[in-house]
């Protein structure tokens, strides 16, 4: 019996949104410690990797570890249909081929469940190896959206380059170049605001900006995201998900000779 | 000479937005005890009536009955001209082929005419016989309009169950299957919140989608909505138009032997 | 070298709004005084005249007269880059063949810097006579937006037609006709909603809705806009620009037997 409730449903909705357009389907892994789930995207160039502990939960139960594998669009009609003040609730027997999600409004004058049939999906366990990274930014994530739509207008690719001074975004295309530095905060008062920098050395890298910006779709999830840099490995972009757990992206940098 | 005056012309505006999608024309019966316009819509399968008392118009007048057909997007093209705080007069001579529409700003700074050519229509009365229902429920409307369109994301038709104790929409497809139930109010501080159930006997009944879908656009004409349901009768699912009249549809139900 | 600083980006946004569905491309001459662009429509039907005065600039300098040849679509691009309260500093440099932008935030944590290639374009210079007007009427810019959206739903053209007491916009199509008739403003305690006519003789005439409909694309630059018209002139729309300039567009009446 697997069982886990989350009195706010409004945040399971805004972690599909965020990686269902990377991932057409998908297996929740469920024990014990929490729900994980990783995958490669549908083109196999970056991956995600969302981890949600029990004790987020407002209850969770799970007696025995399972795996749910099902398709992402239809997971997202079902939290389509919950109230943005609704309670979920989501169960699945031992060995079930369904799942069903139980919403719950305030009130408890409405209740609404939907069951989802299970799919069965090849597993494919990828190692994450622990990195030193050469910088590590944090920032806002309404920011990094903003920047990384702004700059894909001009072209295929951004350069992130970080030195302790701050952050550079740039790009280029036929129409000319563009440039966008943002400054170490000096000011800490507002922290969800601030560009924090932690640098053991400089490091400029390009990556693909249809991955940086499919990534920014978690920006509801949190203030802040993270962004973690080392040459020749993949970069890291965080969203902590307050008291639940987080979800990371990782995505390869281009090597290319004529850029930069 | 017909003549009707209307402070508020943004009820009219929402009259024309829920039928404008099930109608492509229809004819308005005009008489000296109000307006009313009855028509199957565009594929024959639901009937939409419409009634507006005389006496719910800042002026009303009509010498002589007569029928208007309009073609009702050219009507909407018509309404869109009008503020959200603008009079309207609708008049006609009698026999005449064209009908004028006369928008006026709240500080009459600004008037507006637009004079729409009548077309024949073919009338087709329809008597719609007094029912003796087995279950009328009023419930909040966008509560109805929210239900039907999480539901129709998964199936083509919807089973509503009445009971004593509350009504359930339940619907099935490839994804999987789907209910919200809703409770009967005990609570009744909030009227246009509450979910009232009149019942003679426990009723359940298939519905298409697509038509309840047509129907809730009428949602913005009223806080709540009433369904009146009886085996083997057309549900008739009603907005009242505060002070002004009222819009129904009627839709038979499907008759399916596998489901539910 | 060539620059020119504007505290508030957003009206430079503005400008591009109302002139890059009409231009494909234009040259901004840059002069000692300020800077111009005038230009036919694409379609060679109407002409666009901007006129930004160096001191409305933040900051202004000039020391060589240059003309910049820019593709509007482009243009665009790079100011949507831009926050609601950038700072935009316009640069080149003499025989540059590129420009650069560059937006800084209001606390400076944040600057970015875009260069654009510049264009070869064809100079066209276009000598607009000073002419008498029959009648010049001021009125609430959103107001002339809606009245030419709203006619625009049923003919091609509307007539525009000026008495003392106030202005007339009319049309009419395959529906039927539509009329909008405002008065003159008695009461001026509202400038920017007021209705003022200044009339030499009455005057009458026919325009394109589409131009028309093109022209209302710089309403969010003015509260007030102002038509200017005498037979077999061409009509002026102007739209002030507060403490910058102003930008007009330039439309021949149509000459039409059997309308009107």
């Amino acid at each position: 019996m697997f069982e886990a409730r989350l009195v706010n449903s409004a945040t399971f909705k805004k972690i599909l949104d965020a990686i269902k357009d990377l991932l057409d389907q998908a297996s929740f892994d469920c024990s014990e410690s929490g729900i994980q789930l990783q995958a490669m995207d549908n083109s196999h160039v970056s991956l995600v990797s969302l981890n949600l502990k029990s004790d987020g939960f407002d209850k969770y139960r799970c007696d025995r570890s399972l795996t749910m594998g099902m398709n992402l669009a239809s997971l997202s009609k079902v939290f389509r249909c919950s109230g943005s003040d609704d309670t979920v609730t989501i169960k699945a027997q031992d060995d079930a081929d369904t799942v069903t999600f139980m919403f719950e409004s305030k009130k408890q004058e409405k209740i609404s469940d939907y069951e989802m049939k299970l799919m069965n999906l090849d597993q494919e366990h990828l190692g994450i190896p622990e990195t030193e990274f050469s910088c590590i930014i944090k920032m806002p994530s309404a920011e990094f959206a903003r920047i990384v739509r702004d700059l894909s207008q001009f072209g295929e690719s951004i350069v992130i380059s970080c030195t302790k001074e701050g952050v550079k975004f740039s790009t280029q295309g036929d129409i000319g170049t563009g440039n966008v530095k943002l400054a170490q905060t000096n000011n800490f008062d507002k922290e969800e605001e601030s560009v924090i920098i932690d640098m053991q050395e400089p490091v400029s890298l390009t990556f693909a900006c249809q991955y940086l910006n499919l990534f920014t779709k978690a920006t509801p999830l949190s203030n802040q995201v993270t962004l973690s840099m080392c040459d020749n490995v993949p970069l890291v972009v965080e969203y902590q998900i307050p008291d639940l757990g987080h979800l990371c992206y990782y995505l390869a940098p281009k090597i290319e000779e004529d850029e930069n």
